[in-house]
């Protein structure tokens, strides 16, 4: 059989790092370069949160993401958690209401049962938090030594809600970025629970399902919302960087008005990481047209969580597929995709 | 929130061992005492291929299945085809035509990248045979020595056939048990490519889409059409074992009629493993009401792959949830489940 698939690939790094699954520029070169031209064929367009698949008289959403984060629990959550918002905030953020998800085990021989047991509850609760079924599953057990401890597996389906027309080929000049709250937390919360900073600090991963946020902002501005993602591995400066270049357009944010905790600053100072950079798991970015942009922001903070939103930027015509940070003294940066791995398995 | 789980599981194993990943008794055990009854509560029934869900006025056949076969290529295949496979048979068997996928990968940083791309290609093209499209997916990387190279997560999505009612609940005593072919071939291919075994052997594992199989089935028998399922692993013995406690029912099978490679039954014997326990990836098995039987049989006589297809027993009143296996000279054994993994990571 002809398969239509390019024959040679253009990625050319000789192996697989670290950084190739940070969610940065090595993540998208993989991506773009070797799994989407193989695997969707050339005539993708920007990979999406969720994708939109048709059976017999239905629109389904469609998604799947692997959790690998260590350490398996930390302030605020655990891998279970996480393994369950995840999945629903891609459905939620492609416009979708997360329905139910399948849930596949990778265990390394020797845990603990009370571990494996301590995630089944944790995806349970979160399921139920997020009100979505789990339908079924698999196990798979490794050798000692061949995975750490456990890995999860979602892959998740939802019903796109009516409302929901969102594409980055929408996003116009003059459309305003809101951000949903503070950002950071989650990234900053996995590197102090792994103690590789002398540092005590109160705060927790804000991992939790934003789809009520999403409905809520859907409600109020309607059509109007061009756009959504979950700014997880790479932090909020690469979703916008992915939005720069899918779109077409120019990214201006005022750096002013980005919520961050003083935790989070203060630890990224100490490692000397942008906050901009750092993984969220329960916060998503909206482009929404400029005339329902205040109203978008008022349903917001309306919602259990969305307290802190905030207009953080807008699109501009220019520099095309740049993103600009402006600092509140004045002057303006080019804020980049994350660029190799700082963070390793935050997710 | 209240959350209606039990508080106390009833899995009493301390920790988790390469025999709860192996499909067998321990697999069982680990589903039914500790993960279905917290994720999915205790109204659930026996445990299906793929779930069916409702979305807006679809139902969907959902299912998802972790991959971590060693070594990841052997002859007849690799990880990759497997990955698609696997999961396109889940809804096969569940009655539906498998649709559209996601794939998630977990990869061994300092994996080479050639070795990636061989098993992209080896997805796009397993896809492109089973006629299925690839909707997304998600890719992780892990530190070296935390992942063995590559771990594939497929789930899938379908659209269940009209004519397919597949129940354990459905299957009555009277009713045959038809195979699709040889079987074996995968499990023992896996133990021939590890080199464990001093053995040349022409063989190949079977894995491949059996949906046109199962098509073909259905169209001739239709609702005669009771349960099926694809025994991967534990074998064709663990999946009529399940059937029959699932279904309290009793089930026959005449040893000879099952069709067995020489090669499958000269290594087994050297291994002292029953080939009625190995792990197949392209066989399935289903239960036919006896006057559709034989027109079910010639139905898959006639597709590709299913020349070999045999009604290999029957379902009885009696002893229920027993299985037993009657030998060419008359002797008749209790066929068990699979016990322990004498054969991990097979898939």
């Amino acid at each position: 059989m002809s398969i239509p698939f390019p024959a040679r690939s253009r990625f050319l790094d000789p192996q697989i790092e670290m950084a190739h699954g940070a969610g940065g520029k090595a993540s998208r070169r993989l991506v773009e370069d070797l799994i989407a031209p193989l695997l969707l064929g050339d005539s993708s367009g920007p990979l999406a949160d969720a994708a939109q698949v048709q059976i017999g008289p239905a629109s389904v959403a469609f998604t799947a993401d692997s959790f690998v984060v260590h350490p398996l629990r930390f302030p605020g959550g655990s891998i279970g958690d996480l393994a369950v918002n995840g999945t629903a905030n891609d459905l939620a953020v492609s416009g979708a209401r997360p329905h139910a998800l399948v849930v596949t085990l990778i265990v390394e021989a020797g845990l603990p049962s009370r571990e494996l047991e301590a995630e089944i509850r944790a995806i349970a609760q979160a399921a139920a938090r997020a009100g979505v079924i789990i339908a079924g599953g698999d196990t798979k057990v490794v050798e000692h030594g061949k995975a750490d401890r456990l890995y999860i597996t979602t892959a998740g389906i939802g019903r796109p809600l009516p409302g929901a027309h969102l594409s980055p080929s929408r996003v116009q000049p003059g459309d305003k970025i809101l951000l949903s709250g503070p950002i950071g937390d989650h990234g900053t919360t996995i590197l102090l629970a792994r103690g590789e900073l002398d540092l005590e600090a109160d705060l927790s991963s804000d991992t939790r399902c934003v789809f009520p946020m999403v409905e809520a902002l859907l409600n109020a501005a309607g059509p109007c919302v061009r756009w959504m993602r979950d700014p997880t591995r790479g932090g909020v400066a690469t979703s916008l960087n992915e939005l720069a270049r899918d779109a077409h357009v120019g990214i201006l944010i005022e750096e002013d008005a980005v919520p961050i905790r003083d935790t989070v600053r203060g630890a990224c100072e100490l490692l000397g990481l942008d906050p901009l950079h750092i993984a969220n798991e329960g916060q998503f970015l909206a482009v929404v047209a400029p005339d329902r942009a205040q109203a978008a922001l008022e349903a917001l903070h309306q919602t259990q969580g969305g307290e802190l939103a905030a207009i953080i930027g807008e699109v501009s015509q220019q520099p095309r597929a740049t993103v600009l940070s402006k600092a509140a003294f004045g002057g303006t940066r080019v804020l980049d995709m994350l660029v190799g791995d700082p963070l390793p398995r935050i997710c």
